[in-house]
């Protein structure tokens, strides 16, 4: 089956731009899946994105033909639907001329966020259209560093955030979007820090009011931001946690602060909780979305709060299934105001990425980095594979095989390298992947019916 | 306009009844507009309130007829509509038969709530249909404790919460349903202490997430729950207050602690509030409903929350308003959680009648006569009436004529006596009552188109 297999790598010659030259038509195309290329510049879509959060590539403003040119890879969103669709390219371009403001990173470690996988499938409204070079988090050194920027230099290790782009070699990055790292975090904890522990720790402590003695149900608890979330909060006293993972994580997580796991697949966790917990929750962190909204709500204490915050429920199979999704939609929660009154509950929604508060980046962030400089939080690396391993990585995350982050390595795989793997189920993934792949989708599709 | 007149007194020498024996068809009928009343009991709606909240009245299990019967006024409401329907009533009984967990109150003062006034137009589902006495709130002086009550004694002053029927001389509560009174406190005090400022910490400290810096949105500012909400924002650091009511009463508001007032009828808030705050605000506490909440949702800063925890906008006149009713009830805002990730923001519903958690309350009551002993918090008594006058004091809440608590006397009034009152518009009420209240109705119509 050619969507289960890895990406094509493409040679693609980035051409040097003239500045202000309209992209060709040529340049605009979407990529061929051929593996042949156009020589294209980057398309549009990308200087549509909000300055401040998107990456700069590729430099258009950087013509200088004197200078020697970078080469670099990058993972490229090439259509929307299943794995093949992202792919590795190495592109060519002119050293980039820094903006004002901007800095240079050399790329060590990304992160994978299901959002990705959402992008993939087209769910994403927040992407560029592809072709656009994915990633929203990364780790790196920097290279350079533009005009204005007088708090970081050549030689920081930085982590870095950005709506797209940070899976590539290189990335120009606004200098207020980097956060200088703790010199004992390497860069796969970087790069696991910022979407996942900025979006838990927003929901428990900005949205949400977690306090001594609260109870939260975390789902897919062995996630990224599961983790992250168990974590936070093991930082104020006498939190009850209730996790939902399959039975095989539930030693890992228990370890990692989950008081109550709660297998998912076997039990329902409404009555799971119901037993220990007759009252229910304060707190539901919901990443699924559909009828699993309407159940947290029903789970809450009076002057409760569920938090939704993905659809995870919408992605099923590798490609967009309009069945899942019009069944989440159906059965997402309407509300009116004389029914939360009546119960005494709030309902809110969080997604980071329509978050532009540049302060409160700033500040999260600078609560996180303390904490993890405390040893009261760590990242949890799941698996690391490299930029062409990209399609293993995205089905591990897919297939909920993960416990903690899926990291993202740009430079090249060593041939006798394996994966980089904690887990022992990575292998697993490795050796089998169609078989373990059909299993789940029939199980994920039981299991929603 | 009888509907403009003072409440009938009526006399009524309560049956002694003996113990389980059904009540009469007759004591059962909605008493009569006359004036005359049969001797009635209870009507058995009473029976059907929870037992914790409820005021229990009648002694049904009280007839020791040696005993020399208690006569005490109440006020009863004793059918759904206007001003009329609420009457002074003298009832007679066997003194009553405490339970295990019971003392009886000698009430000195009582709260009004705006509840009272939605429940005597029907709208109120919490409290049992009428004949039924109202109240939900009062203190006074413990007169008799029964079984198994050992941290109340004769004698102690208390403040005494309940479902119905606080708004009589005389009433049995449920002893954790008392908080005594710290000796500087007068009764006045201690009867507005309770709903209003409960409302406003639970919905501040316990539902949304009040931290320095941040900016909260009240309306009906010069309310009973606006003045505590405003008060209580007053506790936390560098809050920003946004407070809507008439211009006649920024300069108490503003003494209160609102940093904005805004004069709601002259000017458009979410303008005047976007003019200084572009961004919006971070809590809106909603008492309004309808369009109202539509407005105060969009107001809000990404991870802000808005409370709905009424729907004022429900009444206009004195009588139920169908057409109002149904504009807020269309007006309301309705959401899917879509629409919430997307924004960010958080809706939340609260109802202090809805809660039973005796706990909560406890803890509740506990912080607020803290900050009372304190100094931080200081109920503002707006104007003080006996039970003969409940038709001025429900008129002049109606009227949003009261800056603060609208409290009500169990004692009979002298006949040299004038209504007690903080603010010189009291009196204004008193003199030109019907002119006033119509000027308002046409207002308050032209205000929500």
């Amino acid at each position: 089956m050619s969507s289960e297999e890895g990406p094509t790598q493409q040679q693609q010659p980035e051409q040097e731009k003239k500045p202000d030259e309209p992209p060709s038509a040529a340049s605009d195309a979407p990529q061929q899946e051929s593996g042949s290329s156009s020589p294209a510049a980057e398309p549009p879509a990308a200087v549509a994105e909000p300055p401040a959060a998107a990456v700069a590539e590729p430099p258009a403003a950087a013509p200088a033909a004197e200078e020697k040119p970078l080469s670099f890879r990058a993972l490229v969103l090439t259509g929307h639907g299943g794995y093949d669709k992202v792919k590795l390219q190495v592109k060519t371009m002119a050293k980039p001329k820094l903006k004002a403001g901007e800095v240079l990173v050399r790329v060590k470690a990304c992160g994978l966020n299901f959002a990705e996988l959402l992008a993939r499938q087209g769910l994403y409204e927040l992407l560029p259209s592809p072709p656009v070079t994915m990633g929203m988090e990364g780790s790196g050194v920097i290279e350079a560093v533009g005009e204005d920027v007088n708090d970081r230099k050549v030689g920081d290790r930085v982590i870095a955030l950005a709506r797209s782009g940070m899976w590539q070699e290189v990335a120009v990055v606004s200098a207020d979007r980097t956060f200088l790292m703790p010199e004992e975090m390497s860069f796969e904890e970087g790069a696991a820090l910022t979407i996942n522990y900025m979006t838990a720790y927003m929901m428990l402590f900005e949205m949400a009011n977690l306090r001594p003695g609260k109870s939260v149900l975390i789902h897919m608890a062995a996630g990224g931001v599961g983790i992250a979330a168990t974590q936070l909060c093991q930082t104020v006293q006498d939190v009850t946690v209730f996790g939902t993972a399959s039975a095989s994580k539930h030693e890992t997580i228990t370890q990692g602060g989950v008081t109550h796991p709660i297998d998912y697949r076997t039990k329902d966790y409404v009555e799971e909780i119901r037993k220990i917990s007759p009252k229910g929750v304060d707190i539901v962190l919901d990443p699924l979305g559909g009828s699993d909204t309407q159940k947290g709500y029903s789970l809450l204490k009076p002057l409760g709060m569920i938090i939704v915050f993905g659809a995870a429920n919408c992605v099923t199979g590798q490609r967009k299934n309009l069945l899942a999704m019009a069944k989440t939609w159906y059965n997402q929660l309407s509300l009116n105001t004389m029914k939360l009154m009546q119960s005494n509950k709030a309902v809110s929604g969080f997604h980071l990425g329509y978050i532009t508060d540049e302060q409160l980046f700033g500040r999260t962030m600078s609560t996180l980095l303390e904490l993890y400089k405390q040893g009261k939080i760590k990242p949890r690396i799941d698996s690391s594979y490299h930029f062409e391993e990209v399609t293993e990585a995205m089905k591990r995350m897919h297939e909920r095989q993960n416990i903690g982050k899926v990291i993202l390595l740009p430079e090249p795989k060593k041939e006798e390298e394996k994966p980089k793997s904690n887990a022992e189920a990575g292998e697993n993934v490795e050796k089998n992947d169609a078989a373990i792949s059909e299993k789940k989708e029939e199980e994920v599709e039981a299991e929603k019916d």
